[in-house]
């Protein structure tokens, strides 16, 4: 009845066809509008059951009460667009709707919805348009264009507002706010946030084209809004145009945040607009799109049209869900387009999404670093409740100085019938070193000297500091142990030494020590500054005595490394069943958490992250037992899982494999499963789209401080076409099953390398200059 | 496509067939179920757009913040049940429905709604029935039937649980609250008022009766439910049945008010009636009701069966909405059928709902006059706000010490835009006199010496001290005015002495003084004690002083006694078109409030309503030509006008238009016009069916503390039979056009009476002994 529709016609077109309530959720996820700024699920403008009209402004968290964490509340409800024909509720669930198509188009960040709907006498043909602006951070839009194709005149009422009813889910983080109308033309609502006390400046406007047309203005409770009165003749069409502005007390982009000032300044944009048809507003911010699909645009050419579609599909969602213009922001592990996970920022973000940004758009890869950096504070506060020293970075953080914000409760186990407790803002640690690792790859990438000398030393030492503290020694053994943690792999729970942790602990120890000689002998002012301000004068001798007795968990005589001190003592079941769904909640009808905890079950990669991300220390053999090993265990229970796995598969030269992961990553949003994305669509699954595409099978890769580029394109692709930013110099490479090519921008000057066995030899003689180095 | 439908082969029905979402209010409200205690819309169990999804637990108000007032929260949502049918969610909008009827059984209090639903290859018959126990104060249970009319095995899925995702239009009351699963049976969550803080314990368990059943516990935010997977083959049914239990902290019938307990008890008392069906559960709450219904029944014997109907219909809601079993609570003016009005006691008690009571449940009017008594504190707030001294009732009350709870903002001014200030929580000033209406009527008529002398004398005399503080001097005339108030006309602000406040605040004074002197001689002690409590001393020399200079509007040369000081000198405009409707909101489409304020247009009974509780102090011929005045100049825009205008005009003997009033009253919620209760029921307009019925046409008036009967049946009516309780006797009235005969229950002897051209003259010798007096 509804299905995804996609076309290698046009490779910009993300489309619904057909409707069916059961899921609305699919495409309010994956056609979410948004421009860093505002985040908006596309729900329809007329109410369904089972709907969530979630719309977010970034950063602007709030906490219902004491018991509950921050997270980003949904905002009143602004594209609320009811039409009422001939007295009769227009809904597509009553009477009877042909040619429905919702469309997405990737390119100007506009949403279509057009359909004819026919009941009882009344037959019309609607067209609802809708953009949040690139172009003006505070501005969106929605349009509706009815035709009458009735024998007779229909009467409309249209109810256009702001309804401020809507909650998260049932927590309200509003208050109502004061409402009111402006010159008789503009509707304003100014609720405040009730815990962070953000306010908040709705502003709205209609442009109505329609025959014998009244209006009359309305107030509900928390809900403003204008109704129109008109009609349609047999053939005839009107046009409801909405104009909507959106400011808070947190904009950056304003000086005066008192509400009056953006009850004014909202005003003077509209007028300022005034006189800009939806077209043009809409072109607008096409052009700030096209500025965005012109850096470095990735050509796939594949036996599979969808391939390109979902390149552009990622890049798109990482556009709509960055909240580029703040670094007190950073991404959402759903963008915004969601509740789920309540709008926190993970380790998505330095693992899947940051690398994007890294390659492709550096200036904003330094806001998200930035925004870790102005976490710091948060990360103390973290450290300190535990008992630890330094930075310890909160598994989900909301206000970078906010901490820990996971909540503590999460669903029902389906055994006992009670919550179960989410261990993860408690003892999932890794994120510390995720963090660490982040912000590393980012001054390789970038080159970014002011912000490495200003803020990343300070992340690098801070964060060593806390893992100093966090070691716990075994006599016994007389090593440095990390017990009672989770992993990457979120199954297990209270384990000790496990290898993603341990391992990526060691290295933002050692990275720190090589460091810190470096910054004396070089930069002694640097180094004097960081030492009054962490005590490394005491911390880093600490350090050193621990670095080389961390436990870093060995090679089994099979070669396998033990994902922790247990897990390859548990037991082993067939995943088979499981793994052939949509999704894996399969399992946990079957077995509560507890007992997955027992079974060499891993929801996502975990040592195999670990050889990605840290290529340098894992010979191939080992890699590969492991893939063989781990891989049959993984339930890919975690959208970050797939990429993992296609990436190292790539690298481990099972391309057709790989191809395999790259296939399923794409469909976890893009796919026929039109349940996948109830929550929002899947932040990290997006950046590992681009991250397979130029990792995988682009082959590149910055490890240790180096960039390297091993290309290996999956037997349906033919040429792979993508760029990147390399320490100020932007590069395009293309790649073809016999050879890739260098071109620098900046010079024209291509360099060639040929496929010999799978090893690329340089073709001619020219010097490649990277950064200096060569 | 959706009507009301009543039968006079069943006069305790009330019936709505076929199906329309947009006209869900109208069912919701005006078949609300309740026990006093819980009360709740009778909402689907299935969910619709546009739905209005409350249930209250009387007294249990809290205030979402600062900016609001405390209202009745809505509670999570326990009736919840989806159905989904071979993966195909079951909902009224889609597919075929044929038989479709709604029916509320005023007899038992039980709502059934049946019809076939088809839908593809899906054809099935439902049966829900529900009730909420007048029996056991916190239980109530809901229960489908499902049968499979379709060829093939249908599979079932439904989903059962709580649902704390409701709110009261957007403000949430509650925080989320543990929720969990006890002895793998009993769901229970346990949220907390945010403000108030009162702990709510909801247990939930389900009975089904189903082949091939499995069943899966699931939670959400603020959601626990049970997913039951079933299926139903051809010709046979399924039945899932849910029993639910819900407790608070401030329960007056436990003493254990903390969370564990009440979760033990709520557990033990579900225990207790595992072995009961549905059925019998059912039963026992009929029989609770089938005591109700024997106090003094009313049979209307009239060509139209609607008014019998109407008079069951009034005394079902007025059970329902009561808290009878705390006097710490009170009536809400929608009972407990909606969030209008907040949960909110206004005068509506006194002068409209109390009467009933009053007459046939002394024991519940004790309960609503004693929660005036408790009231004291928060009138005594509420004088001191505003200067002034004694007891100030507030227009608005929720728990009796708040004080004022009146909203400081109402809807859009349509002219300006902006929300217009709610005036009657500062100015209408007359509520406190009909508080003492109310008790003296409550004294006289049940002859309560107990409470009499502990609460009723101190309400009389701290009220009038609140009057002697109010009244203004105007040294020109040299009299006491009230200036600046609303009268019982709400579209009247900031007036100057109108006639209904100054009469009853002269009244209230006067009564004082009378009762003073009484005292005085006859109860030197209860004087004293109160003399002590509130200074008599001073107040009533005061009083005295100023009673006969209290100003009270003279009738003018035509006999009209101005409703205020400009009332009369204002525009007149024709309100035909305004009367004509249903509702009559088209007024406030043509003019703002402040226009409105500036005609000769009357909401509803003013000087009117005044003639009518206050009779002895105007004489029949001004009565007439007052009526005759403001009549037509009253828009009956409020459900307390037309009851008042109907008896008025009885005692006119304007008996045909009368009842012409009577059938409009009747029409409010029972009429056909759907939307008509969307907010709630209209408890006024309920006790005035019944004051109609026996103050209008049984001719029952408490009057200066005397009791007369004057019977007018209107010409459709052929026999009355009313009862009453007068000072502990029993009296049943069977009036016809020709006589009227009182029977006392006790000794079963008749006084008949015979008219004589509307006069009616005692057929015998045989005095009647009332409450001591004869």
């Amino acid at each position: 009845m509804t299905k995804m529709n996609y076309a290698k016609e046009n490779l910009w077109q993300i489309e619904e066809v057909g409707f069916d309530s059961r899921y609305l959720g699919k495409t309010e996820s994956i056609m979410a509008l948004g421009n860093g700024y505002i985040g908006s699920r596309s729900a329809t403008e007329e109410a369904y059951v089972g709907e969530r009209r979630d719309t977010f402004v970034a950063g602007t968290f709030n906490k219902f009460d004491e018991n509950e964490v921050s997270e980003l509340p949904n905002i009143p409800d602004i594209w609320w667009l009811d039409v009422i024909v001939n007295g009769e509720h227009f809904t597509l669930e009553k009477g009877a709707v042909t040619g429905f198509s919702k469309r997405l188009n990737l390119k100007n960040g506009e949403l279509t919805r057009d359909f004819v709907w026919e009941f009882k006498t009344i037959k019309l043909k609607f067209k609802f348009r809708r953009f949040i602006s690139m172009a003006r951070r505070h501005y969106l839009s929605n349009l509706v264009e009815i035709e009458n194709l009735s024998a007779e005149k229909v009467s409309v009422q249209v109810r256009s507002g702001v309804n401020g009813q809507v909650t998260n889910s049932g927590s309200q983080h509003f208050n109502e706010g004061e409402k009111g109308l402006v010159d008789g033309k503009f509707l304003q609502m100014m609720p405040q946030t009730i815990e962070s006390k953000i306010d908040f400046v709705f502003t709205l406007a209609h442009k109505v084209t329609a025959e014998n047309l009244t209006a009359r203005i309305e107030m509900g409770r928390r809900q403003i809004f204008m109704n129109y009165f008109f009609e349609i003749a047999p053939n005839e069409s009107a046009v409801i145009e909405k104009r909507m502005s959106v400011r808070t007390s947190i904009d950056n982009d304003t000086d005066n945040h008192d509400v009056a000032s953006l009850r004014e300044l909202s005003i003077a944009e509209m007028k300022g607009i005034d006189a800009l048809s939806f077209d043009e507003l809409l072109a607008e911010s096409a052009e700030k799109w096209a500025e965005i699909w012109a850096k470095h645009p990735i050509v796939i050419e594949s036996q599979d049209f969808h391939d390109q579609l979902a390149i552009r599909f990622a890049k798109y969602h990482l556009h709509v869900m960055t909240p580029a213009h703040d670094p007190h922001m950073n991404i959402g592990a759903k963008g915004m387009s969601g509740e789920g996970y309540k709008g926190h920022t993970f380790w998505d973000t330095e693992v899947f999404m940051l690398p994007y940004f890294n390659f492709t758009h550096p200036e904003i890869a330094k806001s998200l670093v930035t925004y870790r950096y102005l976490g710091l504070d948060g990360a103390h506060k973290k450290a300190a409740e535990n008992g630890y020293l330094g930075a310890q970075y909160p598994w989900e953080a909301a206000n970078p100085t906010d901490g820990e914000v996971t909540p503590v409760w999460g669903a029902a186990d389906i055994v006992t019938g009670q919550s179960t407790k989410i261990w993860s803002g408690f003892i999932e640690q890794h994120i510390t070193s995720d963090v660490v690792f982040g912000v590393k790859q980012y001054i390789d990438v970038t080159g970014d000297l002011e912000f490495t000398q200003e803020k990343a030393y300070e992340i690098l030492f801070d964060t060593a500091k806390f893992w100093g503290s966090r070691l716990e020694y075994n006599a016994d053994k007389d090593c440095y142990e990390i017990n009672d943690v989770i992993g990457a792999d979120e199954y297990k729970e209270h384990v000790n030494n496990n290898a993603y942790t341990n391992y990526t602990a060691h290295w933002n120890v050692k990275y720190a020590l090589e460091l810190a000689a470096e910054l004396r002998e070089n930069e002694p002012e640097i180094f004097a500054r960081l030492d009054d301000k962490l005590d490394l004068t005491t911390v880093l001798p600490d350090l050193a005595d621990k670095l080389d007795k961390i436990f870093l968990p060995q090679p089994t005589a099979d070669g396998i490394i033990p994902q922790d001190d247990t897990y390859l003592s548990k037991k082993i079941i067939d995943l088979t069943k499981y793994k052939a769904k949509d999704g894996v909640d399969g399992l946990f009808h079957d077995y509560n958490l507890e007992q997955v905890n027992e079974m060499q079950i891993t929801k996502q990669a975990d040592v195999l992250l670990l050889m990605f991300l840290f290529e340098g220390l894992f010979d191939r053999e080992l890699k590969l037992k492991n893939f063989e090993y781990y891989e049959p265990k993984t339930t890919h229970d975690s959208s970050l899982s797939l990429s993992t796995h296609a990436i190292l598969s790539a690298d481990l030269g099972k391309v057709a494999e790989s191809y395999e992961f790259f296939k399923k990553a794409r469909h976890i949003d893009m796919g026929g499963f039109m349940k996948s994305s109830d929550d929002g669509i899947h932040a990290a699954s997006l950046g590992g789209i681009w991250q397979m595409t130029v990792f995988g099978y682009g082959g590149v890769r910055m490890i240790d401080g180096k960039l390297r580029i091993e290309p290996h394109l999956p037997e349906a692709w033919t040429r792979l076409t993508y760029g990147f930013d390399y320490q100020g110099q932007a590069i395009t490479v293309t790649v073809t099953h016999d050879s890739f090519v260098l071109s620098k921008a900046d010079n024209g000057c291509d360099v060639s390398f040929i496929s010999n066995n799978g090893n690329y030899v340089l073709q001619n003689k020219l010097t490649l200059s990277l950064g200096g180095k060569s």
